[in-house]
């Protein structure tokens, strides 16, 4: 089945406290997009912080690396005045998700305090508008080691499970599947930023016509256990 | 602009020596695609490996061991029989990309010997039996630290840079971006993988409408040198 993503244009600057699922929807029609069942949407989570108020004064560059500390549960390596940190919800990132781009002033951005909580907001109004069942990612960039360049990956979900298991899956030969679990939800929010393009300000993308399950599960479940991590 | 990908589907089981370059046009023609200017097509290392006879025996687990062994230039970490290792090409990936999964019998598939030569090949073949100008992506699933399940990569790459780089791009504030390098054939790998379906045997995907810049580099431009690289 062919898959899309519809990128949702249109979304201005947001302040805290804006309420952000009208403003989507909104949105939305004007790019003559109607939620349908089995849609997913992927909101980067810099519009989501930034209505939940989750923006600090960074006036200088210690200003913002205090911020990051801040944010920190674990410091795993740095890097000039760059930290690669725990975030208190588990994720490893650059500055513990706080970012500079996309701010006006000498602003910086956090990561939600509950994505998962985020994403379930969301998607609860947009269900109920629409009628339609949904899947929500709150999507952000992170690297990663060994490979250069940034992906989108999922920090907040609801409505779909995160990991793909297909465990017990046979392939076309009879044989299980060496690759049993899939982080569907990463491989989303990476085919949603495509979509948006890094610079062009679309912060939401609708993605259609991929076949998942409903599932209660949180992007926290894709933190690995840091018993079964080799690489701390 | 609205992205798609289009699964293609009707390629059979592939041997060493087929010519994959006909079979997936042809099987692209049963689906009703034609490439069109612009158009990515990823395709899955698995069928390559085969078709450039990249398969072996491995009647016991100690065999299948001894042969992602051969096929490491360096072993980071072990867990259990699985290896985590550096290919020649430079990829950290598990058993050094050595695989059982979607092979007939006691057999497994490596990587390609050269995979961006290999997406070269392709394209060339592709873009003067299309006339369009095309990029190619040969893509792998592997896993990554701190984070749970696994996302398809690029491993060979023909036509496109493998790294959208905004150094330099201003945000909608006018503030400099954060994130400065995509690793964009990454996503498109991704994108593609939950068009195909990890257990129902497509290897290979079409993506339409994605914005990208002809270039010349390769998927072994994407390995972080050791030296920038924290996590080793």
């Amino acid at each position: 089945m062919t898959l899309c993503v519809y990128p949702v244009t249109g979304i201005g600057e947001i302040h805290p406290g804006d309420d952000l699922a009208p403003i989507a929807l909104d949105a939305m029609a004007g790019c003559g997009i109607t939620l349908a069942n089995g849609d997913i949407v992927v909101v980067t989570h810099k519009v989501v912080s930034k209505a939940e108020g989750r923006i600090a004064d960074v006036p200088t560059d210690d200003a913002y690396r205090a911020l990051a500390a801040t944010e920190a549960a674990a410091v795993l390596r740095r890097k000039g005045s760059m930290i690669i940190a725990v975030t208190r919800h588990g994720f490893v990132c650059a500055n513990a998700g706080v970012d500079r781009s996309n701010v006006a002033g000498d602003r910086a951005v956090m990561l939600p305090v509950d994505p998962d909580r985020s994403a379930h907001r969301l998607r609860v109004r947009w269900e109920r508008a629409s009628g339609a069942r949904l899947a929500v990612i709150v999507s952000d960039t992170f690297g990663r080691p060994w490979r250069r360049g940034l992906t989108d990956v999922a920090i907040g979900v609801s409505g779909i499970d995160p990991i793909l298991d297909l465990r017990g899956t046979t392939d076309g030969s009879g044989y299980v599947l060496d690759v049993t679990e899939v982080a569907i939800v990463d491989e989303i929010a990476s085919a949603a930023d495509l979509a948006m393009g890094k610079a062009s300000q679309v912060p939401v993308a609708v993605v259609r016509g991929l076949s998942w399950q409903r599932g209660e599960g949180r992007a926290t479940d894709l933190v690995r256990p840091t018993s079964e991590d080799l690489f701390r």
